[in-house]
């Protein structure tokens, strides 16, 4: 069974200004205890239900967790309805450290993924797991964007979360003055009326930005791009999901 | 007040096995209702939350059924725990009459969309948001995909479920058979190591085949392909979400 601040600070955790103040987030199931462990994200602790111990894939976890000199903490059966994030829990979780991300951590490389307000979710961990697998490390979130640290975002990265840089900005128009300036890069927006994606070749770093699905690109980081692009569609949908817009562009870079 | 055989009636189509029965689904919210009138979906009810009935939008919906001979009724407070499908009920839901479709009405144009045992609501709906986006207009949907008129589904299409024909085979395998045999379609399947996505040239009528998340697209169907194509990717996630999947896929077509 736990110690009762343990489940204290994970039923804290599930709240974002808890997650903020502590700077840590929750992950569940093995793939995201995981890969978290084999990443250089810091592990807090590891939490295993107790009657599971074990199961061998649990095994396996409890020797990553102890030669990385992570502990692991067992759970009895009352402990789970509390600590738990989704309906069935998988039988593990682990607290984890946010990176502290700067500005600069995520100018190494060419592209930038920029989110614009999108709130749900799903479709901003699809697209954290969409631009890992085309190799896309970087990603700025405006200051109105979903918390990418909430359990929905990090279960929909599928262990994505722990290979991307992800830096919240505090003021998305500043911010991205700031990359123009001071980091050479050029900004895209991919907006209901612009030049069809298809043409696209991006030769120069560029910062690419996708917008809410309710109120696209702010009018203000429009005005800013150097270039508006379009996914040209030809049926009868008012839009596409952002999630989908964004696999097209990463799939086009 | 809404009578008590038209409570029970909704709640029953929230369930899978009823809305076989009666050929039924529900939809919610202003977009999905007024698509469904606008379409050529058979309306068999409109509700409206009754204390709104004076609201602009619900106004104009009222007019639009009554102009299509839709008959409306109007829902007292007490009503709306039982009828609604979303924790928040926009104030108006419809009850629609699934279009029967045959293989037939699926072999107009030269680009299927086939769905392999995707189980998620959301990645269902919107490949078939996606694909009215992109002017694809037919999908066939193996034996074991999620109910296409499950609320959730039909939420995530914001609509386009009425501008799609949906074939539900209960057979993938012999359906795709007959496709090839009888009406002269090629098979492709989205797979894990296939051709490179990019080099895709689809010159003929084809069936493109996207698996479920977990096993990807059944062998037995891999097998039958014509061929296989791979989106390709260089970062570390391990797989591709089936929606994003989709909307690169029909991007390319």
């Amino acid at each position: 069974m736990l110690e009762k601040s343990i489940v204290k600070h994970i039923k804290q955790l599930k709240q974002k200004k808890f997650r903020k103040e502590f700077g840590e987030f929750l992950v569940e199931g093995f793939k995201g205890v995981g890969e978290a462990i084999d990443s250089d994200f810091e592990v807090v602790l590891v939490i295993i239900e107790g009657n599971r111990r074990d199961e061998t894939e649990m095994k396996e976890i409890i020797k990553k967790a102890e030669k990385n000199g992570v502990p692991v903490e067992f759970s009895g059966r009352q402990d789970i309805g509390d600590i738990k994030t989704t309906d069935t829990f998988p039988g593990l979780m682990a607290v984890i450290a946010q990176n502290q991300v700067t500005p600069e951590d995520i100018t190494g490389e060419k592209y930038i993924i920029c989110l614009d307000s999108v709130k749900d979710p799903g479709n901003l961990g699809t697209i954290i797991r969409t631009a890992d697998w085309f190799g896309i490390k970087n990603i700025l979130l405006s200051e109105d964007c979903v918390d990418p640290y909430n359990e929905k975002v990090v279960r929909s990265t599928m262990g994505s979360i722990f290979h991307v840089n992800i830096f919240e900005s505090a003021g998305l128009e500043h911010t991205l003055k700031t990359f123009k300036e001071k980091h050479e890069y050029k900004i895209c927006s991919l907006v209901m009326k612009g030049e069809d994606l298809n043409k696209l070749k991006a030769t120069k770093k560029t910062i690419f930005v996708l917008g809410s699905e309710s109120h696209g690109v702010r009018k203000e980081v429009e005005k800013m791009s150097d270039k508006n692009y379009t996914i040209g569609g030809k049926g009868d949908a008012e839009s596409l999901n952002v999630a989908i817009a964004g696999g097209i562009l990463m799939n086009q870079l």
